[in-house]
Parts: structure tokens; sequence; C-alpha cells
């Protein structure tokens, strides 16, 4: 069998690993990759900037070189330039020639990348997207010129991430963002705690405000960013705008795209319509398990999953990705923020009957010196008290409590069974009520039953 | 209403504050309280101890002049002598003299007593049990007289988090308990990791070892523990035996009783046979979920849901305990211990077929600063995969992923569905497939489908 696999990271090397490890000399794998990494953390990008990390290597799980150890044919330098679905073959150039693979299978793992604004002056010196490792070693390159003052646009996750990687590295950093909050993923209300923690901690905010051009200086380079409201001093520019699906291949190839712009599948990552086009990671639009309704949620998690699916079902299996609830975490130094779920403003848009509510309490117990302050806010269908979201901002710790929120909305529970699970306890690590529970409890008594 | 409440912690002050704030003026509420203190944290006195919480006070989350103010009649100095079921009465001494209490509800939340094994020298100057506020205030008398060299008696949670609190005053401190790994609420393999650690950590284990007598030097002080495999020097020796139900009223009422001495009750709290007598918490047995059986589970987390349900339903409502699956943490040092659900032990013991597995895996992002270690073990029925049981060992970060497992074995799923969640990533937080993921998809490969 000849599985062609477009795009070397997450989802595309999961499935050929997958494939290979499981059907050994009875397929044939070639990757397409047009970068020379493949298996790298993207996700890790703000931390190698931020000198957290030592280099490139340490981001990359599995080298080219360690794939082909397992029989994966991995062409680096490699682009997909052309997908013909009925003659079953990709075109793909590399080294200046052009080149057809012919598929028994083909696994589409293009991903996603940076949306671009029509904002004048993005392509100037001194402007980093920082998606992929090569643009990463650009920004770190800009850093090393020894700039005094940052300036990222964007305050969702990887906005707030560049911002705490621009701390790191001793600059002024100011995050600007049309929205009235960082981190529009959760409700206003978190997103306040996020924009007061995030002052708190040394960045700059400047929420509200529309960007219009980024200028240069006399030397050509990136001098300020321009807003409606005024200058904003920049020697270095980190772009965190977020990313929408890589999907030219496969649209002009006439594969089904959604409303989000992603890729659609069935439940078992097939292209729908194509019995022998897979797809998944940051490409395609995902199933949320709440609505029922596709959505488009680039991240990590669901592409190792959706690799791990399409190996197994081109291997003759029948596994089924069940679908995403939406939980996602970051942190701004010690300040950890995640969700789950659905947002009230997204419930709303739903014409979902919610309450919700919002509790402020600590990490560990409250006289244990390893208390930090956390918010827990917990949404719920009015009728009945099933969980559909919840968000978190609090110190160390805060975080992963996302999990247990997001496995209780994964199971359809109550916030009045929330509120009486068994749940881990120990002075320095929780309260007795876990803030999570602590929140399912002032829900549930506002529940209708 | 009279309720009448016998124990002053927290299922008796949780039941009694729940109380007066639905019912008001419609209920008397008496509390009889041997301690001076009311509805303090034993949890968290091993950090009293270690130096980490100033005082008992920072213990107490609320006194009893602030109950009072509330409306609660704590009765402090009193101790519950007699309950007659048939009169309603409680009878109690206090200030010498005393008292008859009668009551249209009883709540019994009289907690625990330290196992007291017979070993000679249990009561020597020097040797402490550290499970209420008055012995924790002699036991930091005692560390005032420099010693120098700690013993702990148990390896189970008292005596980790003793062993903690003894390296932080600076002691030389010895764990000795006749199991053969510490924590035998985990199975031997993870008991093994939580040695290693301890040791890394600097503590000295005797494990194996049985306890003979605790002997005096020529002050009358401890001198040294005394084992079948010789002397242990001890300039000070701390308990951590475990607890017993303390049930002596109602033993002596003839209230019902299971085979590991805890109260009896329905899953309204309802002590069987008896409308109007209630308990909770540590002087109770509760239902594991898992194998529908009564089981004995000191543990605040219940103690605390126990007072809300006997509060609730007492006030004419109908709550119900669901039970428990036997989820705890405990840490040492930066160490952090967990466990919820069934070991394979237990379900060895329960003649189940179970699959299990260990994975080792970092808390963090392989690459970043913030990764440890962290084991998982999983447990599920090997016919259909539902998991029963998790244990955790690592790093800082570790242990509060155990609420996934719990959360996702009280609602029924199996290591497939686990394998599948949608949980929360980030770098600095967490691998791209959770350690607990990473063992639900070795163990979903192991399980007959």
């Amino acid at each position: 069998m000849q599985v062609v696999v477009i795009g070397g990271d997450a989802v595309g090397m999961t499935a050929a690993s997958q494939l290979k490890r499981t059907m050994r000399d009875a397929v044939q794998v070639t990757v397409l990759q047009e970068q020379e990494w493949t298996s790298y953390s993207a996700c890790g990008i703000p931390y190698w900037i931020a000198g957290e990390v030592s280099g490139p290597e340490a981001l990359v799980a599995r080298s080219p070189a360690a794939h082909r150890v397992n029989g994966i044919d991995v062409r680096t330098g490699h682009r997909a330039t052309r997908i013909d679905p009925e003659a079953r073959v990709v075109t793909a150039v590399g080294s200046g020639a052009e080149q057809e693979f012919a598929y028994d299978h083909l696994v589409i793992g293009t991903g996603a990348t940076p949306r671009r604004p029509p904002i004048p002056g993005l392509d100037l010196p001194g402007v980093y997207r920082v998606q992929t490792l090569d643009e990463a070693k650009a920004a770190i390159a800009g850093l090393a010129q020894d700039p005094r003052r940052a300036v990222v646009l964007g305050a969702g996750y990887i906005g707030v991430e560049m911002a705490e990687a621009g701390i790191s590295r001793g600059l002024d950093t100011t995050v600007v963002d049309v929205a009235a909050e960082p981190m529009a993923s959760l409700d206003p209300d978190m997103g306040c705690l996020v924009r007061e923690g995030m002052i708190a901690r040394g960045a700059h905010l400047r929420m509200g405000q529309v960007v219009r051009e980024v200028v240069a200086g006399p030397d050509g380079r990136v001098r300020a960013v321009v807003t409606d409201e005024g200058e904003i001093p920049a020697d270095i520019v980190f772009l965190g705008l977020g990313v929408k699906p890589r999907t030219e291949l496969a649209r002009a190839a006439g594969l089904p795209l959604g409303e989000a712009g992603g890729i659609r599948t069935d439940d078992r990552q097939r292209v729908l319509g194509y019995a022998d086009v897979w797809a998944g990671g940051d490409c395609v639009e995902v199933t949320d398990r709440l609505t029922g309704r596709f959505r488009y949620l680039p991240l990590g998690t669901h592409a190792n999953k959706h690799g791990r699916v399409i190996g197994s079902n081109i291997a003759g299996g029948d596994m089924a990705f069940p679908g995403v609830v939406g939980t996602a975490v970051t942190r701004f130094q010690d300040l950890e923020i995640a969700r789950t779920g659905l947002t009230e403003a997204e419930g709303a848009g739903l014409d979902l009957d919610l309450v919700s509510v919002v509790v402020h309490s600590t990490t560990a117990a409250g006289y244990m010196p390893e208390a930090a302050p956390i918010a827990v806010k917990m949404i719920a269908e009015r009728d009945g008290g099933r969980v559909l979201g919840a968000q978190i901002v609090g110190g160390r710790g805060a975080g992963l409590r996302i999990d247990t929120a997001a496995v209780a909305l994964w199971s359809g529970l109550t916030a009045a069974d929330v509120a009486q699970l068994d749940l881990a306890y120990a002075p320095p690590l929780s309260p007795v009520w876990d803030p999570v529970q602590q929140a399912a409890r002032v829900l549930s008594s506002r529940v209708a039953s």
C-alpha cells in the first residue's frame, strides 16, 4: 500500500508512525514536508524565544533522520503543489524539480497559517511571525540586535505567551488588541482578571485599540506601531494574530471546506466524499461535542489524536475521533489561564438558557504559603444544571484544574454532580473543597431543578 | 426544632452552619465539643509542625466565637458521655457538671482517634501524636528542646507528611514501617517510587521492620525506637500510625457499626434504623462507588460533604451522598503522591480481572525547564476496559492530575475514552498527551474488546 502524507508535523508524522508500526513492510509511507524539520512543537516556540528552551533541536520530538530509521520516506524541502484526487496523485516540487507521488491513501496535514490582516508594515525588518522554527530563528536573531521595546500584536494565546517571552528577555513589552480584554476565548469578566494579572506582572496592555500601521524609522527597521489612539514605540514587533487553516491545496482539489475554512471530515477523519483522503490537525474543522457543530480549534492535542485515528483507520482499524469540548490552557509567568466547553457569550449565541457563577478561592489551603488566588467561572444549563463550560484564571496550580471540568462536561455531569465528586485534597495542593467544586456548589443552587 | 451536634469539626460545624443558614430561628443548634477549637484543619497540622504555618489560629477555619455570632450554641469543653436514642437525649460533662441535652435530631461527628498498637513506650516524653491542635502544640514544644534525630512511626499519609516536617525542621529523620514500601494505599510498584523519592530528598527509610518498643534514656525522655532489626536513635518520635473511627458513644448507644468499626448510615447520612440520628465524617463508613461496599476512608473532603448533606436533609431537603472512589493526594517536598479508585491489590482481593500499566513521562513538555518526572499507573477491567483505578507519583504538578482519573472513573469511562478526552495542553504545564492519557492509551491496547 502506498500512503502519501502532506505535512510532516503532528498529524502527518503521527499517522505515518502509527501506520509503519502496525503494517510494517506492507505499507510505503512518503511524507512531503516543505520545511527541514519534522514533528516539532510549534507551541514551544514562545519558550525558545523567551530563552527557556535552548534551541530548535529541543523542540523537535523526532527528526527526519529518526523517522527514516523507522522506515518512513520523509522528503524534506518538498512542497506539495497539487492534489489530483481522481488520479490519486500528489505533485510536489523539491530541489527545483517537479515530481508526482501516486497514493492509495492520502493524508493531509498542512496545518495552519498565521492570519495576516491588511495592516501596512507587517513585512518590515524587525516584525516577526513566530509560528515556524525558521520564523522563530529569525525572531531570535532580531533579539540579538538589542531591542528595548517590544510590541505584541494580538492578546490571544500566542500574544500572551510572546508577552511573557518579551519580558523574560528584559524588554519593555506592550500588547495591543482591538478586544476589550485579553484572551477573547474567555468571557470578558475572566479576561479582565487576565489583564489585571498581566499588568501586575509587568506587561503594558493597550486594549480596544485598532492597529492602523507598523512604521519604520530612518534605518528602515520597525520604529512604532500606530493605532487609532496613537503611536507605540517598538524596536521589535511580534505577531500573535491567530491562525487560519492552510487549505489552498485542498480547495484547489475541490475538497469540502467548512464555514471556518477548514477541511470537513467525518469522525474517522476521512474527508467527506473521499474514501481514500484523510485530513487532521490545524487544517480541519472539528466537531464540538457540546453543540454538535463544526468549529475551528487548531491545537496540538487534536492533531496528535487525529494522526493516531488516521493511522489506525488506514491500517484497517475503525477508530473514531469523538470531537472536542474546547479545552485549552496557557500561562503568563505564574498566572495560569484555562477554559473548556462554551463561554457564556458562545452559549448566548446559541440561544441556550444558561446560569453561571464566578468564585474566588485559593489554589491551596488558605493558610499554606503555596496558596495563590484562583477564580473559577462555571456555566451550566439553567434547566437541569448540566455543566457546559468553565474558565480559570489563577496562580500556580490553577490551570490544569480545568481538566476536572473538561472530563465532567465530556461526561455530561451536572453542577450538583461536580459538587459531589471525590477529588484530591491536601493542604499544599488544594483547599478541602477544590475551587472547581466550590463553583459547582454555588452554581448548583442557581439551577432550576 | 432542637438539633444537638456531637463534635465541632468538619461534619458537625458544616451541618450546623447549613442548618442555621436555611432554617434560621426555626432551629436551635447546640454543639458539644470537647476541645477548645472548632472547624480546624487536622490535615494542616504537619505543616504547622514543619513551621510553614504560623500558628494554630491559621488552621481554624471558624472559631467557636464566630460560630456563636452565626447563632450556633457551641459548648466547648463539653464531652458527650452518653446517647439515649429512645429518650432522644445526649448527656455531656462540661465544667465538671453533667448536663442533658434533648434533641429532635442528633448529628454525630465524633471523628477518628489515632491507632495505638500495643508498643511499650508510646507514652514516653518526646513521643507525640499529631492529630489534634493540642497534640501538635505539644509536639512543637518538643521541637523547642533541640532534638537532632526524629523517628516517624508509620509511612502512610501522616507519616510521609511528618517526615517532611522533620526534615524541614533540620532533623535527621527516619521513617519506620512494617510494610515493604511507604504509602500502602498505593500498589508496591508505585510505593517503590515514593521510597526512592523520599530517600533522594533526604529521608531515611526503614521498611519491613516491626517496632518492638520505644525506650527512654537516663533522663526519662525517648532515646531510641527498637525494631526487630535493631535500635534507631531518636530524640523525638512522631506517631503516624493511622486512625480508627471514634465510636465509643455510638457503640454504647447500640447504633449500627460496620466491619471497619465505623457507624453505618444510608446515603442520606441517616444512621441505619434511626430516623433522627445522623452521622458523617471520620466516624462513619462510606460507600465505595466502584464496588458498592462499605469502607473506612477518613478524609476531610468526605466530612465536609457529609455535613452539607446532613444539614440539608434535617432542614427538610433530600440530598444524597453519592459515595466515594478513594481519591487522595499528599506530597513529600516536591514529590506528589496520589491515588484514586482501586489498587491492583484491592482489585485482586475482589477477584476482578484487571489489566494495568505504568507509564513514565514528564509533568510538562520534555524540553521545558518545568518538566519533572511523573509515573502514572492505571488499572482497568480486562473485559471492556472500564477504568477502575489510577496512581501517580511525580514532581510538582503531578498530584492533582489524579482528579482527571477520578472524574473519569466516577463517570464510568473506559481507558479508550480517557485516551480521547479533550484535556488542556501548554508546554510549561503538560506534554501534548497528558501523562494520564498516555497511560490510558497504552492501557486501552491491552484491554479485551
